[in-house]
């Protein structure tokens, strides 16, 4: 449990640098991140590399008992090299360059551009390889920022043809298996197929889905290639990459394989401006929204071999959202608590001081322009000291959610509805589970569900044999299931099943659906009724006929009044459930509290105020109050390790073991 | 009055097939539309011929007594054809190119393109030419959708270029049609005139108007080629084309003259949610509107020489529109009825069955995705049982509606309102003619009016002196004309008359406009006076100088209070009204009973229900109830020949003779 | 205080010129603007010119005793042109031509461009020369336009880098001065640096801000070419240059050094329609925004060393904004006389007949279509008798506005907030002074402010150490300055000042703001103090230490509840205010207020009613009611020139002296 912070020293004069790293020291830091973004002070001209100011800031952060953690520059190659290879750059879907002027601004398929990272990586590791103060690497920054994982250049036709190859060997094995007789699109020969330029209207789902996991593993394959060439010059460094929040185009999991542990970047207040259905409510631009942040660290501690890392927390006021409000008093201490509550290692802010220079002037930093304390320093600093006084123990959680990033490709690009969102619909399950107070892994689906006593698998779009027989291995050997709407649609080139949906999963299931539908966002009558009680629903509607499984729920009014909403498969001592509509929170949380029970999951007899979450690590419990109202929290018996048992709003409570009530007061 | 089907016997088992065409035979269907979309299967290599399976699947229609209607398969040349010949393809405004990867990418002015659609038109049809089973053709496939009439390559600048000279004969008559005086648009050589590419503010209008004249008749003539080939092949054959709703950029009159009737792809849960003023309502959701319904069928009714066919009908939930909402019980059969009772002569559903591949997996089939049949089977049947039984009469209207595409791509381009919109417009009178139970004909201006009652021309902005003849003269033997807003504004090469609006039909209508102007959405006090009652208006209004008509309605608010707004000038026996403003609905009623009055018009005494109308085809009338209401109907001496005198929610009533009364019960 | 007239003779058969200039004459029109678009009329082919149809125009002009002011054809180069040199054509930042067919179509750093202007500018105006009528020239037409300043081609490549290098000298120079290490933007050599075309997120605000200044500086150098060929032929000639309202891409100031006067085209009922905060209400649909249009007058009257004129007044309705609405009766004498007592020399109407061809059909002129007189033709005689009648005295001001336009780029790319504009922000101090009765010149920061009692500097953000010399020499001098949010936070490169903001400022106010936020537009909360009464405001806030100020305002709920929000440091006998937030229009006029108090600058007791205006010019003042209700004022002393004490709606009194009192009556 170390605080961390990101630090530029190019940007500053090198008299100066002592000064920055002693406050840093003396703030209780632990971790120096550098070397972001920094080709062009690394190899200011082609080939003349100038190494010394980073190693002298390296060896500052040394003498002063921190460690170092160093960044790939490659998210910004310069402008020379820009200018001796312009084929790096990305595309548009219509041709245009993406150009040089912001960052990210290279084709993860040009050649050109491997052979300059593996050139450039290769010597910064190197260089590096034997310095006591560094610990461990950052591979690039951020992949995906801006829309960036999908490019449609040349170079990346080039190595779409040649992964399509290796897929499916032949081109009729293509043909057959996205069913390319539709608007005749066979193929005659791989060299035919490009990336999916500008068309006039839908392009081919089979297509579509194959270029989406295309770009995704060449991202994979770009950082794995980094990761070697670090771990060729010393094995002992961990490497990691700072991931982002929902960026949905690239597969973090697969990204994970070559990590020793997944990071990523925390920003509360610009999330839910950007990310959520409705518009950020007034708490939540002061301290962003609990189980957006919550859902984050479950996703990317499970994302790679080891706990994860908050790369880059955030200080105060930043640029990137519309509105850039002030956080609330505390709310920076509150994130890290927050953080490693969820199992993180370290919590590294960003940045030491605000820049005075480029794109982020307006990002504060723990330190103000003018090297004086900001109000992220004081937090940073209380939530060392308070850190170091709790210890580290393992989280651990009875549910899994799966994310399965291939059936969020396909239905984002066939939505049906202009409000289906399959990040918004797994965070309504999210929200469910903790609001019962458990913990929940957020795994992929090739994970291994045994030791879990319930699994959510909502919207699982795309299934084939093998996921099929994973879940019905886990369901004999006693495990409780949830599916939701439109699963086992579709087999995993993106093609109907043959079958109605789920599909493969309809025995498991007992369901077959008969009809879908919309719902649009104001219909008045979408209610139903589960186990006696009235609910509402949204968005999307089946009607299911229920062959081989217990009606819960039947639309009570509508167009399908009377049909099968929601089933329950008993499958003893295994249950399967399946969630016909997208439920309200009401009914999300009567949906979730009735597996749990099903399942035996210790969960709170009735569900936490909306902005207060508890979190277990170890043997320590964490309250959190994301609101601005007090909160009463009965600890029982157990001891109280921070805080006081009436929480402020934006503050938290420590104790050692786990509170018998927690009620908002007004 | 038959039933037929879309059905694409590619997409499926070979061994399928024999079922799934007992099943047609079973339902009662007797047209089956084949061959869409199939050259990568008609020539799945290039030069390599295969219509073995297509020539099959015929036969096998032919054993059950069906008959076949192909397709020519040019919507969707193969990417082999587009890799040998990238520059069919068609571009945008801004030089990029429109892709493979959907439909509708080739240019209908490439040569290239002209030859290969020659090509496969003419082996195609010479290898069916003496196939008894086969009745006709249907060219290409919704020419225009997804925006594709109006393309802007180098191909079309030439084509442009020749079809300017043939139309102009010499620059400077161009010069002097178009007014290229202003803003220095003088052009020395037609060399130098380009398609209205991409520029910073508004093209000059004359240019405009020629190049959306000259793109639909590329597609005219690219369609008459393909129906020249075919007859080339076959003389008894019919060819149709299937058109779309209110694709603007194409005038379907002119490829009309081409074809032995038109056709239309009718989807009404889908265009109110795509077209309409204001959002799609929950009876729209469900069974679409009628009057937009209503409004295709006259339309295409009126678009070429024979009756028309639905050639594509919703046959259950659908998958391009913002919603995907089920349609209501019964939808399927309603609308059948619908188009029969408005004249067509062949109802045929897209598609037989849900396909498992490609772009449309949404759309829903007659038959699901498993093969069992779906709710628009069932709805298909019964249709199919119902009309055999109903004699096939004509359909007769006494009234005209103008609709004058030059007149929507003038007003297109220069709305002058946020809210302008031509269709809407030209609704609002449709709207009010069914709600007084009057069948309509919607025709061109070079129609023949002599025979209609009365003839109404909405915003009939583009008027030379061929209109104004055939218009005054028939005023002159004694018909009843009704001109709106905008009217005569421009000379036919979209420059403004040096006379005042309606410009040359003045003297006609008997009034000069003085001024117009915009009147915002929200204005409080657009209220005027009409024969001694106040109603709304909206969008437009002008200030008339009533020179020599009658003044029946002024302004009774605002800054034109008391101006003429509407007149009637007597011309007896005919007459000739002119209003100034756009009507709300109650007024456009009574200035559409006044008119059907001054014509002897038979219609009802009071409008109809809003979701109620009736039609009459030979000595039957449909009363169709698209509300959710039920509703009764006083069916007075005529015979009951289908449904009950009241009429439940979304259904229909047919009867021999007239309705008495018609009123919803709530 | 003389009335013209913009008249294209080339878009009429000569046979009708006489009759028009006639015309003109009658109504009182002294001046006649001609030859502007008129390049492929001057020179229909390459070479061969024709300048006898404007020359016999600018005969008839002077046969009537009026004076032609010409234009330079330049904003309409022929296509033949652009076909013989395609690379005059401006490009987006994706690369895309910006193509011939409307206006605006030439790059102004294209050498070959600038060739052709000096060829056909020289020529026009050796031809002219000696013409008695002609008195002086429009360059071009309307700078900007269409967003036409920023170009993104070649020849902008190569002109920046020139331009970049004449500033800097050398590229390490430029690097430090952008700050170009962050997100390695260091470049090697000023051939690497291109126009900041599209990139995926945002582009350096170095490199950004100096792309801004140089396209301005671009207008301006091409500007100063044809003002110099024209002096060349005769030096007696005045130069002007027709801008736009708030085009804010070039700066109107270095324009205008070479200009005699500037002059600009008033639209006011467009101009709120795409401009203002808040949609256009019924009155500003009517007659427009009365502060919006005074902003304008007295902006261009300090943009040139002469009075100004407006160089095309609105003479009815037009066609560019969305709702086309007619003006109130007499709001074209109405604008005529705002713009007179503004300081105006000449009220240019376009135009005087309404054309039949082309873009602007839709937009009236003095005459209609047919040559009649239309609204504005009533209004523009009634005005051009009554100013006759005025004498012409001068515009002076107590206070100063400043409009950086510097500042105006560098917060247009970083606005930080959905609701910060700094025209708004201006907009609202511009109110509140004007709402005191009290004059106001706007003035660049280069702008002698010696002779003002007070200035009011909204967001000067970008302050170096040369304006703040300025304004410190101003306050020792006794001067009243007023700053507010966002000032001196960057230096003049747009780096961050590394001092608090406001930067260099900081001492000469008293202050260092702590921390900034946006305030969301729904915040409920937004309150604070201020001399003990409580106000609104919005947008943004600003926690300030008042090292040497007094605390005059405090935030009275929120975040910053008791944090210093305004402050005033005494510097007797001068004073700086600060203020620390965006102050609705209650707040704002209290600021205003008390800083003219401070100042002792004569203002109105009561603020003046917000649609009610007085302007001074000599010894006139002018009362202005922009409100559909009568307003009565109370002359006093002075003596009624023109108008009655109860102005009516949308009318005007004049009088010798200033008014006692003015109120609404409603």
């Amino acid at each position: 449990m170390s605080i961390g912070v990101c630090y530029f020293p190019e940007h500053w004069p090198r008299e100066r640098w002592t000064t920055d790293v002693e406050q840093m020291a003396e703030a209780g830091i632990e971790y120096v991140r550098m070397g972001e973004f920094s080709w062009s002070r690394l190899e200011p001209r082609p080939g003349e590399l100038d190494f010394e100011w980073l190693e002298t800031a390296v060896d500052l952060v040394h003498e002063h008992g921190m460690k170092a953690v160093l960044c790939t520059p490659t998210a910004t190659p310069p402008k020379w090299l820009v200018d001796q290879h312009p084929d790096i750059l990305q595309e548009e879907p219509d041709g245009s360059a993406r150009h040089f002027g912001s960052r990210r601004h290279y084709c993860f398929n040009s050649e050109t551009y491997r052979e300059q990272t593996d050139r450039i990586v290769t010597v910064l590791a190197e260089h590096f390889a034997d310095h006591p103060a560094v610990v461990g690497w950052q591979t690039d920054n951020e992949y995906g920022c801006h829309d960036t994982i999908r490019c449609y250049c040349d170079d990346c036709a080039t190595a779409f043809r040649i992964w399509l190859r290796e897929k499916y060997g032949g081109i009729d094995t293509l043909n057959e298996s996205w069913g390319t007789t539709f608007w005749s699109q066979h193929h005659t020969d791989f060299e035919e197929i490009d990336p999916p330029r500008h068309t006039v209207t839908d392009h081919h789902p089979g297509r579509l889905l194959d270029y989406h996991r295309f770009a995704s593993a060449s991202v994979v394959s770009y950082n794995r290639s980094q990761a070697d060439r670090l771990r060729e010059a010393n094995d002992d460094w961990f490497v990691t990459h700072n991931f982002m929040f929902d960026f949905g185009q690239l597969d973090p999991y697969d990204v994970g394989d070559d990590l020793d542990f997944a990071a990523w970047d925390s920003y509360p207040t610009g999330f839910p401006q950007v990310a959520d259905d409705d518009p950020a409510d007034a708490d939540e631009l002061r301290v962003g929204n609990l189980d957006q942040i919550g859902f984050n660290h479950d996703r990317y501690r499970c994302a790679a071999p080891g706990n994860f890392w908050v790369m880059e927390q955030q200080p105060g006021a930043i640029n990137w959202p519309p509105e850039t409000t002030q956080p609330a008093k505390g709310a920076m201490r509150l994130w890290a608590h927050h953080a490693v509550a969820h199992g993180a290692d370290v919590v590294s802010y960003f940045r030491w001081r605000r820049c005075l220079e480029g794109q982020e002037q307006y990002h504060a930093g723990l330190r103000k322009r003018d090297g004086t304390a900001d109000r992220g320093y004081h937090d940073a600093t209380a939530a060392a000291a308070e850190l170091a006084d709790l210890d580290r123990g393992s989280v651990t959680a009875p549910v899994a959610l799966v994310l399965d990033y291939e059936s969020l490709w396909a239905l984002d690009e066939q939505a049906m509805s202009p409000d289906f969102d399959y990040w918004n619909h797994l965070h309504t399950y999210y929200h469910a589970l903790r609001g019962r107070g458990v913990q929940v892994d957020v795994l992929p689906t090739d994970a291994d569900f045994e030791d879990y006593d319930a699994v959510l698998a909502p919207s699982l779009h795309l299934v084939g044999d093998d996921v099929e027989s994973a879940f019905r291995r886990y369901v004999e050997s006693g495990g409780h299931l949830l599916f939701t709407i439109r699963s086992g649609e579709k087999d995993p080139h993106n093609k109907l099943h043959a079958t109605r949906p789920p599909g493969p999963l309809a025995d498991l299931a007992g369901v077959r659906v008969d009809q879908h539908e919309s719902v649009p966002a104001d219909s008045p009558d979408a209610r139903l009724s589960y186990r006696g009680e009235r609910y509402g629903y949204r968005t999307w509607a089946e009607w299911i006929d229920a062959d081989d499984a217990r009606v819960v729920g039947q639309y009570a009014t509508g167009i399908g009044e009377g049909r099968t909403a929601i089933t329950v498969r008993e499958a003893e001592p295994g249950s399967v459930a399946y969630v016909g509509i997208w439920p309200d929170a009401e009914l999300a949380d009567a949906l979730v509290s009735d597996v749990l029970t099903r399942a035996n999951v210790t969960h709170a007899a009735d569900p936490l105020p909306d902005r207060v979450r508890v979190a277990h690590r170890g043997d320590l419990t964490w309250v959190f109050n994301y609101s601005s109202e007090p909160i009463d929290v009965d600890v029982g018996d157990a001891d109280v390790r921070l805080g006081e048992e009436t929480v402020p709003g934006y503050d938290l409570l420590v104790i050692e073991g786990t509170p018998t009530d927690v009620a908002v007061e007004r």
